[in-house]
């Protein structure tokens, strides 16, 4: 089992030192994984002038999974659009054809208070999220700004093809078998036709999933039923720009985003892994990030890629256990807990082992 | 003055009703406003085959100002595309030239318990969005469903000129000037083209308004503020398609969406009203709606189409009143206060004027 480990910018160095640390026990304990190291985001263009470049390009075709810390920063946003480190997550999207991206959005009962929203509308939430990520206005063509008329004119595309819609709702479908068997899918089919087609198609392969429930909602419906009563989802499912935004919506309901793992994954369930939250430049270096996000990305890859659900559920039942004994990095800590940094929080993980 | 009344579909008609005698007492008092009624939605294609004839078309286009219910419902959401009752609502839009959209999210102190947050977090709420209406994604072409290579292909088009995003651009900054001088501008410039073009100009026009402070923000980004803290907004400004989803996310943090009106203007300060909620097919009829969402949209036209403060006042005064009074519809109603139906309601906010 090869992986490519990317710590990339910001707190990404420092969290992924935690995971891996996580790794090697497992390692030490009889699996066999092989780490290698190479550069995506911002540390990719002050070494070699790409954000992904050939190496890393190499490493992550060849690897079976790839671990990923966070990459960005304001020192890199003043550069020409095609060296800007978000570039390179777009780019190993892309070329490694992650088309499936996993968000779990959960409430950890121990963290209930970090919630922003009423603890009765948010406990107990477990919803998982389920982007295209590939396709969509993200990289639909034509793009650009040009001058029409003597006038600036921006323009981007939103495409999908059936089959990109059918692989990535067989994959929101097998989820939701796994889990409470209620998939909504989400469109602007009023509006939209790329979204029309998107909801005929998931109305198709529907009959082959006669134990799920499909339903179907409006973007700004779901938008507003996220805030309003969360726990109405079990697997929801989109297209790229909108699972962009309510992804992110629905991790900030559990007010950990600290906390939340994301897959990545292609039609061989090969991956990739990441926390949910960026490369926070303004806590780099400090030892203070959270790592559980991304130790909860490792737990994530041993169950997707490398179908090693025991080595998944002994690493989220540590981070549990962790969260029981009270130990907080800042992000989470509240009256009560025990504040600990970046080495220390990854510390206590390896002890629960 | 004149008034293109639209009451549209499900309990547009009984809410409307109330908007009008509300206006109708103004009008006994002095005002001179003319009201003529026409169709559009469901009702329009239900008697004339299209979502926005040609009638409504005449009156929407003499009139100084348009009120409207709400339009849609299942009954026609099998018709095909171009009789759908959005299409009516979406070509009054463009034929009108209401580019301006604005959409205010204020929580009433006495509906706190309504929202699904915390008190803390947004008790004293009172966010207004500036939501592009008439460009984006929603107009731009190509469009359509077509087959390429034997497989069926979903397209639609982004796309902003300069002098779209420059208009809705000033529209924002004003609203800024005139509360408290803050304006986030929304956009996805990492990926999008369109929205790095939408930056580019709002920070041209900045220049004119030294008074205000322009922020940037990504819109999943925004998306998580939003639920995280809320009151950290003053204005927001963005293109169609991320206004709809943020502008719903947003009037649902106050849990009234029955209490929030909205605003569609052209150049020239004409405008549609209309209340932020929807036709809600399951209660027409019963005499059960909350039609102060309307009331409060026939304040906002007399502020912003008849520049007339001391009659948009003199209403909100009124419904403020009748909150304290502790007078509510089932859809605000709670332990404590006194459920009233939609007349009751309307009968109040005339007494309280
Ligand atoms: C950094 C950005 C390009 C990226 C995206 O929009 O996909 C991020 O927001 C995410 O969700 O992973
Ligand atoms: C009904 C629909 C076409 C409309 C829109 O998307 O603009 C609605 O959601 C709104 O926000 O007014």
């Amino acid at each position: 089992m090869k992986i490519c480990v990317l710590p990339g910018d910001g707190i990404g160095v420092e969290i992924i030192a935690e995971a891996v640390r996580v790794l090697d026990v497992l390692n030490s304990d009889g699996l066999k994984m092989e780490l290698e190291y190479a550069e995506l985001g911002g540390c990719a263009v002050d070494s070699t002038g790409s954000p992904y470049p050939e190496a890393t390009q190499k490493l992550a075709r060849a690897a079976d999974a790839v671990l990923l810390g966070a990459v960005g920063g304001p020192k890199w946003d003043v550069l020409p659009r095609p060296q800007r480190p978000e570039r390179g997550l777009l780019g190993i999207r892309k070329d490694l054809n992650l088309f499936a991206n996993l968000r779990p959005a959960v409430l950890y009962p121990e963290l209930a208070n970090a919630s922003s929203l009423k603890p009765e509308v948010v406990s107990g939430l477990d919803i998982l999220i389920v982007r295209e990520l590939t396709g969509d206005i993200y990289f639909g063509e034509p793009r650009g700004i040009s001058v029409e008329d003597g006038k600036r004119v921006g323009r981007n595309t939103m495409i999908y093809n059936e089959d990109e819609i059918r692989r990535i709702g067989h994959v929101a479908f097998k989820s939701a078998q796994k889990r409470n068997k209620k998939l909504c899918s989400v469109d602007k089919m009023n509006v939209l036709e790329t979204t029309q087609l998107w909801r005929d198609v998931m109305i198709e392969i529907s009959s082959e999933y006669p134990d799920v429930a499909l339903s179907h909602m409006l973007v700004d419906n779901a938008a507003m039923q996220l805030v309003r009563a969360p726990k109405q989802f079990d697997v929801m499912v989109t297209g790229n720009i909108f699972g962009d935004i309510l992804s992110d919506e629905a991790s900030m309901l559990t007010g950990s985003i600290g906390m939340l793992p994301s897959a990545s994954l292609d039609e061989n369930n090969k991956g990739m892994y990441e926390p949910c939250h960026g490369s926070a430049p303004d806590i780099a270096g400090k030892g203070v990030a959270n790592p559980l996000a991304t130790i909860l990305s490792a737990a994530m890859m041993l169950r997707y890629s490398f179908a090693n659900e025991a080595a998944a559920t002994r690493i989220e039942a540590a981070v549990k256990k962790v969260l029981a004994a009270g130990l907080r990095t800042g992000d989470i800590w509240e009256e009560g807990t025990k504040r600990v940094g970046t080495r220390e929080m990854g510390d206590a993980v390896i002890a629960a082992l």
